[in-house]
């Protein structure tokens, strides 16, 4: 579909044309760039409230700042679409997220204009002052500005790039874009801070009323000269070092300013640009601006689908209305049905209540269903303290941000083998999201932690027993359950909790000449794949291990005693995952078969629809039936040989 | 050695004893646990400063609290000792350290008192607003405390914590150990900040002072009642909300106190602990506080070794004078001799300038040598934000600390190639610091992400030739160097540089029947069981290979085509690491060898010394050389029995 910029947009190929403009003409640029991310995401989808948000932003510090020389850093980037459009990419912005299209985020590879790549939230700061320091020390007069949310900036690696910024000496800018939101509202005290600094009547005009009182202060009887310059004394002192949490970090506080008026922020951005050392300009921005639905509901227009944006009518996918539900609806909605039981079920989720569906339970049991904010680390400890009081926690972190936890996932719940439940949503490839939130590695990095009981299941059904099992009194080790972003396979999900034991897996069918050997969602690929190969007079033995730690050895015995060609699928990286645990069984007890093992390969898969990607990474139905066949063939083939 | 308490702290076996003191007695409880400290630490070894420092705390502490019920949480743990000898550990306090003896940190395997278990920074706050959570659910008074430094409190994990403590209305204190150090001095605007309250005169009485004043203020000609009432609200709202940092997060400040005024302490506490809501009490205390020379110089009595107490010699390790040096020294300074000639070489440590040894560069080129604080994401991604300018950042973490650092080396740093080098410092078994000190798990969770080069060296002059390697313009790729705690291996390790091809391991000897192969140190493992095994006439093939990723295919296909028995010895867990990227190999060239893994096995190893450590785990030259014995039987015994 032709989409037809407005007249100043379209003579926009980079900066540098922005920057012929007056500045009169920004306000029709800053109108016509965001009819253009309406017209386009309506019709080829993506993120769509973050970047109308910061609309006059990204036209305002393209206008200011010299890009790429000076370096943009686009914190998360779910609102970098302005920035792309302005930056070149106009005419292939409607390919964005789509398979071998513009990615969804900023990425060096795409463009010189993205200095950085992003994904995850709370980056841009160190980044940024990395670029500065290196400015600094090369004798460049190069700038630096990293564009964080304000849910962004709840996460503590932002918190520690403030800590060194203050003292580094650098010339770094941050814009924190406030809006009050992350996916879902923020949450946390530094919100209510900055709340309250931008509403506040005392504050707002704190600094300036204090002075001119200070200069009209009487002296008399009762207040002498040496009083009020106390006074003068303290007050100065702690507006200067103290008032402020980013002054109280060593970082020049700006602001708040209406990230909205185009002209002032041409104007602050141009005075803080000259302006030496660590600063930070607030600005005050509304999520979805200019397209009243999504202002109204930001959480449901953070990512809409398709829409018709005339009506705003949102076009339903096939699953919103029909069954099998969502893996995370299905994890939202036992969450409640268990923890209605069990008192001591709590839910935690990192700023992912509707993306993980704890909303459900946030609602009902607000005081056990906690988001936290973004902050893996602290969830993950939170976790492992509430643990430590015996309540059973269900942490819900994406499998990519776990990565984030890692550490206290090892050192706080692992070691300390405490029974804390680890749901790790969007494991898998997850689509157009790309290489940054694949969750491709869980497996791996946490197979090689000692006690960790690590599940995945292949259908509605078995995540739900595997949730029940991960909360009985019974189960005394940290118990991940990995699942797909996405719909299961069920239509009728909402089976009875029957409790699996650790460590079980099952066989689906027998069969002859291959085993296939899967481990969670993947599956269901076997099982299409067998569906095929049967109609061929092919027909493999199908095991489904659901437990990669620890492994089902008896299963395996049999697996290994009666097949010498063996398939293991997984929806994660074929280097140290599901398949290497079977190798290492297989090498423990001095097996010799041939395993095939089918899964992420050993390089950056990049965005596309998940069956597109799928069929790219070899595992698929079509992939695992080609490696039957493959290794039936070779079969038929050493039988001739050996006939021959 | 037979140590004797002083006659109070001998009485006092649990807290339950130190209540039934006056508070006048408790001055001399606390003379007596420090010397009690002293004379331990100084003939059985550990840290010595932190404890010495919360000599009074600790004491006021348990005097205050009801503990165990209450639950006290130490951060990092290094100051427990005088917690753990007023907890029923006294008399065992000598095993500190030791095999099989006490843990030197929190442990809740050890004792009821010991809440949570801790070893890395920063996680105390999370674990103890969890446990404050868990007490507000279930209706009942328990009171929790985080005791932590102000080191600790520069990590992320410690904001995202408070961010969340500030709106979650729950029962907690936090005491802030301000002592201005890490192990190394403390660095960052936080400190600055906090040295500011501490010292400022302009702060510290000025709360008190703006409200004498306030009530003083006089009404005339040009000051009205309404400007005063004005200005009232106005410092009334910055005091009460924006005039301190913790304040701005919603958590109420207390202090600065004296943290060695015993009295005062216990009167604050006593205040503080019927107080609903999150607080923080920021005490200020000398590192090493009660012995002279550690207060002079924190840095070196963080962990001296042995001393005599009344001279204050500290015993000299024999590695201290005499060649070979440790492979941290080797890495101090052969960052000086590499960023000579390199311009673009930077170094950066997350607070471990004397542990790893970059202090030397960062005395001769503090500019382009950078401590941080305690903070591994930042430090990770600053480095792929240098790394984009064209800087080549040798970043050194060790090898448990950066698990916190994970997602940040796989989403800036390998996602986006940037060639920044990664020294694991302390990988593999640590000794006397325990299971969470341990660098075992970075082979496996490095090995699944894609682009990423591993390393290891066999000794000093591989170390050398990697670090050459990694800093090469030729060298485009993540570089990871992985070496252990302590000494190598060569006293003479000051070679010259020679670029070593990136995946290429190393044949060290021909050989028969077995072939061993090693990643890193452990080579040096493997060298001392052939050369025991020789006596015996067994003469296994000895290869070095350097790299496990990307693995040498080459020397592999001739390993795999000449020997059928091969063993694997890595400094790493045996899931997922060296002995599986083997197996990985194998079964992808469908060889159909037999592979025996040596390396840490699947399960907690606790502390001890490296020796006791890695004969339990089954890798040392023992049983290297025991394991080519049993195959070499094997094959004695598979012969026998076709000859019968």
């Amino acid at each position: 579909m032709d989409i037809t910029p407005g007249a100043l947009l379209a003579r926009i190929n980079t900066p540098d044309d922005l920057k012929l403009l007056t500045r009169e003409q920004l306000h029709q640029v800053c109108d016509e760039l965001r009819q253009y991310i309406i017209d386009v995401v309506s019709v080829h989808g993506g993120h769509f409230g973050a970047s109308l948000g910061v609309v006059e932003l990204s036209v305002a510090l393209h206008y200011v700042y010299n890009t790429p020389y000076d370096q943009l850093v686009w914190d998360v980037g779910h609102q970098a679409y302005g920035h792309k459009i302005l930056t070149g990419r106009r005419e292939n912005f409607h390919t964005n997220r789509k398979y071998k299209g513009l990615s969804g985020f900023p990425k060096r590879s795409e463009s010189e204009y993205d200095t950085f790549g992003v994904g995850h939230s709370s980056t841009s700061i160190s980044a940024a002052l990395g670029m500065a320091i290196a400015a600094k020390l090369k004798g460049e007069d190069r700038k630096s500005v990293a564009v964080i949310g304000d849910g962004a900036m709840t996460a503590g690696m932002a918190f520690e790039a403030m800590n060194h910024a203050g003292v580094a000496d650098a010339d770094m800018l941050v814009v924190l874009n406030d809006n009050c939101m992350s996916i879902d509202p923020n949450v946390g005290a530094l919100k209510e801070y900055l709340t309250d600094i931008t509403t506040s009547h005392t504050y707002n005009k704190f600094r300036d009323d204090v002075w001119k009182m200070l200069g009209k202060l009487p002296v008399g009887k009762h207040f002498t000269r040496d009083m009020a310059s106390k006074l003068e004394a303290g007050v100065k002192g702690m507006i200067s070092k103290s008032s402020n949490l980013f002054e109280s970090l060593g970082i020049r506080y700006f602001g708040p300013i209406d990230g909205h008026n185009i002209t002032k922020l041409v104007d602050t951005l141009k005075d803080l640009r000259s302006m030496p050392g660590p600063k930070l300009l607030h600005i005050v921005t509304v999520k979805g601006k200019g397209y009243e639905l999504a202002e109204k509901d930001q959480t449901k227009w953070h990512a809409p689908g398709l829409f018709d944006k005339v009506t705003g009518e949102i076009y339903k996918k096939k699953f919103d209305t029909i069954q099998p539900p969502k893996y995370q609806d299905v994890f939202g909605h036992t969450m409640i049905e268990l923890a209605e039981k069990n008192e001591k079920i709590m839910g935690i989720t990192p700023a992912m209540p509707s993306g993980s569906s704890l909303k459900f339970m946030m609602e009902k049991m607000p005081a056990r269903a906690l988001d936290v904010g973004i902050c893996e680390q602290h969830a993950a400890t939170l976790s492992a303290g509430l643990a430590t009081q015996g309540m059973r926690v269900f942490c819900n972190i994406y499998s990519s941000f776990m990565q984030r936890a890692f550490d206290q996932v090892v050192h706080d719940i692992a070691i300390q083998k405490l029974p804390v439940v680890l749901c790790l949503d969007r494991a898998g490839l997850v689509g157009e999201d790309g290489p940054t939130h694949h969750g491709a590695y869980d497996v791996a990095y946490f197979r090689c932690i000692p006690d960790m009981i690590i599940s995945a299941p292949m259908n509605e059904k078995e995540l739900r027993n595997l949730m029940y099992t991960a909360q009985l009194e019974s189960t005394v080790y940290p118990f991940v359950i990995r699942y797909p972003r996405g719909e299961g396979v069920m239509p009728d999900w909402k089976t009875p909790f029957e409790e699996i034991t650790i460590g079980k897996g099952r066989k689906i069918k027998d069969g002859k000449d291959v085993a296939i050997l899967t481990f969670g969602h993947p599956g269901n690929f076997a099982t299409a794949a067998i569906r095929e190969l049967r109609t061929e007079g092919i027909d493999p033995a199908h095991y489904d291990m659901r437990f990669v730690k620890p492994i089902d050895e008896a299963l395996l015995h049999e697996v290994f005693s009666n097949y010498s060609n063996i398939i293991t699928v997984e929806d994660g990286t074929v280097i140290g995952g599901f398949g290497s645990a079977v190798l290492e069984f297989m090498n423990a007890h001095n097996y010799k078969s041939t395993v095939k093992i089918l899964g992420i390969p050993d390089r950056l898969v990049e965005h596309g629809t998940l069956k597109e990607l799928h069929r790219e990474c070899g595992y698929d139905a079509t992939a695992i039936a080609a490696t039957v066949r493959s290794f039936v063939k070779d079969k038929v083939h050493t039988s001739f040989t050996i006939a021959g």
